[in-house]
C-alpha cells in the first residue's frame, strides 16, 4: 500500500521533469531563441491587430478580426508553455529509431496548443470565404484531429510502428481539411467576392502546412535527419512566424480596406445568388 | 530538493507503463483482437465512405458525408492508441470493490476519444433532421460531459462511491441527448422530410448507446460481474462496430440515394413550413 | 531498462497523490465544506430547472434553457472531481514566492472544468440577445484560451515569472470576452428585445468574473495574501454559487416567463430590422 510519502515524491518528480526542461532550455541558445523569437512576434502581433482593427465594425468583419487577434493570442500561451517546461518533455525513443534509448527533448505542447490555433486559422479562412456553418465545423474537427493524433504520434514510446501509424492517420485528417481548402472553399470564396484575397491565403496555408508534418519526419521525432532539437525547434518557429503572424497580417490589412465586400450578413453574399433585393 | 536525475526517472517511469500495457496487450489475444477487428473495420470503412461519397455535391449532403468520414477516422485513432498502452493505465480500484487493491487494466483512452467520435454521429444525425445549430450544440455539450465524466469515472482510485457518483452524472448527461433524440429531433426530421432513415438511426444509436452503461456497470471497472478486461473491451468493441461503422454505413448510403432530399440549403427544409417558392 | 515492477510504481504513486488529495480534504472542514455546499446546490439547481423548464417550447428558449441546464451539470462533475482528489495536485511553488519550496494544494480541475462550464454561460448569454454563430464561436474561443492559460498559471512550477505571464496572458483573453460583452452584445440584445434581463445578467456576470482573477492574485496560488488553501476555495466557491447558479436561476425564470420574445428563430428578431411581416 502506498504511503503519503511516496504519493509526495511522484508529484515533485514530475515537477522536476518541468524543472529539468527549464534549465535544458535556457542553456541552448538555439533552442531558446526559437522560443524567445515567437512570444517577441506574437506580442507585437497582438498590439498592432488590435490597433489594425481598432476602426472594423461591420458583423462578419469584426467575426474575422476577433478570430485573428486570437491566433497570436493562442501561439504566445503556446511558446510561454515550452519555455517554462509545462509541455515539454523527454521521451525514451523505441527500438528501430535512430536515437534509439536515448532521451529525446519532445516539445508536445506544440501538438496540443496547435489544437486551439489552427482552428481559428481555418474559422477567419472560412468566414473570410463565407462558407456555411456545418462545412467550418467538419473542417475544424478534422484540424483538431489532425494535432491531436500529432500529438500522440510524439508521445508514443512502446513501438515505433505505432509512432508512423499516428502520423499517417494525422496526415489522413490532414487531407481531409486540404480537401476543402483546395475545392469546396474556393468556390464560396468566388461567390462572396473575396477569392482574390483568399486564393493567396489559402497558397500560403497550403504550401507552410505542409512544411509541419515534413519537419516532424526529418526532425529528432521522426527519421533523425536533423537530430539537433534547437534545429528542429527552429523549423517549427519559422512555420509558426509565417503562417501565423504573416498570415493573420495580411488577412487583416485586407480586411481593414475591404470592409464592405465582408459586411454583408453571412449567407448573404455581396455578389451572391439572390437576384432579388431582399 | 529533487534532483536532475530524478526527474528523469519519473518520465522513464510513465513510459515504462505505456510499454507495459503494449507488452500485456500483445501477450493477451482476446484482448488484442477486440482492439485489431476496430482498427481493420475503421480502415475499411475510411476507404469505402470515400468512395461511396464521390459524386456527392450539394452542401447540407456532403457535409453530412464529412461528419461521417470522421468516425472511423477518429475511431482508428482511438484502437491505436488503446494497442500502443499511450491510452491505457493500470488502476488500483479502491476499497469496497469487487476486485479491491487490485490492479485492473483501464482503457481511459476510449471515454477521452468517444468525447470526438460521438459529437460527429450527433453532428450528422443532427444534419440530417436539420436541426438548428443551437440545439446542436447544447446536446454535443451533453454529449462532451458525458464522455469525460465517464473517463473521470474510470480513473477516480480514492473512493468507491466517487467512481459510482460520477457514474449517475455521466447518466445524467445521457439523459439530455437521449432526450433531444427522442423528442426535439425527430420533430426536425419530419419538417426535413428524412423521418424514415432518421428514425432507423436513431432507433440503432438509442439502443447501441444505452449499452455503453451497461457494459461498464458490469464490466471490471463497475460491479465486476465480468471480471476479464478482455470479454469487457470485446463488449465496447462490438458495440462502436455497430454504433459507428454500419451506422455510418446505412446513413452514407441513404444520403448518396437521397442526395436532393438534403441538397436544401440548411433552415429551408424541402417539404418545409414556408409556402412561398423564395 | 525500466522494468515492469518499476512502471507500476510510478501508475501507484500518482494514485496516491489521489488518495493523498482525497484524505486531505476529507480532513479539512472549511476545504471540504466549500465543495459540499457546491455540490448540493448543483444537484438542487438541476432538478429544479428541469422543473422550470417542463412547458418551455419554441426553438430558441427551449436552447437557452437546454445551455442553461449544463451549468449545474458541469459544476457538480466538477465539484466531484475536487472531491476525489483526482483533479487537485500538491505544486511545489518556485522561488520568489511566498510559500517557495512548500507544497501548496492546487485544485487544477477548476480551471480544467470552467472551460467547459463558462462556455455555457456565455451561449445562454449569447443566444438571449441573439448575437450571431460566429461571434458566438469567437467569443467561446477566447473564454477557453482564458481558462486553459488559468490552468497553465497554476501548473507552472519552474518559474515565477512564468506564472504571472501565463496570469496576463489569461487576463488579455478575458478581456476579448469582457470587451464583447460590455460592447457588442447589448447592442445585439437591443435589436432582439432582450436588453432588461441582458443588461441584468451581463453586470453579474462581468463583476463576479473580475472576482476570479482577483482571488488567483491574492490567495494561494498568487501573492499569497491569503494563506489558507481552504479561505481560497471558498472564495471561488461562492463565487461559483452566484454566477452559476443564482445567475441561471435569473436567466431561466425570465425565459419561463418571455417565452415569446425569445420565440422567434435565431436572426429574425421580434423588434428586428426586417419591416415585413414574413
Amino acid at each position: 500500500m502506498p504511503t503519503p510519502a511516496f504519493g509526495s515524491a511522484a508529484g515533485i518528480a514530475l515537477q522536476a521533469t518541468q524543472s529539468d526542461a527549464f534549465s535544458a532550455i535556457q542553456d541552448d541558445v538555439l533552442l531558446s531563441s526559437s522560443l524567445w523569437v515567437n512570444i517577441a512576434l506574437a506580442g507585437v502581433s497582438i498590439l498592432l491587430f488590435v490597433y489594425m482593427g481598432r476602426n472594423i465594425e461591420a458583423g462578419r468583419a469584426r467575426l474575422i478580426w476577433g478570430a485573428t487577434l486570437m491566433i497570436p493570442l493562442v501561439s504566445i500561451s503556446s511558446y510561454v508553455g515550452l519555455l517554462s517546461g509545462l509541455t515539454v518533455g523527454f521521451i525514451e525513443m523505441p527500438a528501430g529509431h535512430a536515437l534509439a534509448g536515448e532521451e529525446v527533448m519532445s516539445q508536445w505542447g506544440r501538438y496540443l496548443t496547435w489544437a486551439l490555433s489552427t482552428p481559428m486559422i481555418l474559422l477567419a479562412l472560412g468566414k473570410l470565404a463565407d462558407v456555411d456553418d456545418g462545412s467550418l465545423f467538419t473542417v475544424i474537427a478534422a484540424d483538431v484531429g489532425m494535432c491531436v493524433t500529432g500529438l500522440a504520434a510524439a508521445l508514443v514510446t512502446s513501438s515505433l510502428a505505432v509512432r508512423w501509424a499516428f502520423y499517417v492517420i494525422s496526415c489522413a485528417f490532414f487531407l481531409v481539411v486540404l480537401y476543402a481548402l483546395l475545392t469546396e472553399w474556393p468556390v464560396a470564396a468566388a461567390e462572396a467576392g473575396t477569392d482574390d484575397i483568399f486564393g493567396t491565403l489559402r497558397v500560403l496555408t497550403v504550401v507552410l502546412w505542409l512544411g509541419y508534418p515534413i519537419i516532424w519526419a526529418l526532425g529528432v521525432e521522426g527519421l533523425a535527419v536533423v537530430q539537433s532539437v534547437g534545429v528542429t525547434s527552429w523549423g517549427y518557429s519559422a512555420l509558426d512566424v509565417l503562417a501565423k503572424y504573416v498570415f493573420a497580417f495580411l488577412l487583416l490589412r485586407w480586411v481593414a480596406a475591404n470592409e464592405r465586400t465582408v459586411a454583408t450578413p453571412s449567407g448573404q453574399a455581396a455578389g451572391g445568388a439572390s437576384p432579388a433585393d431582399d
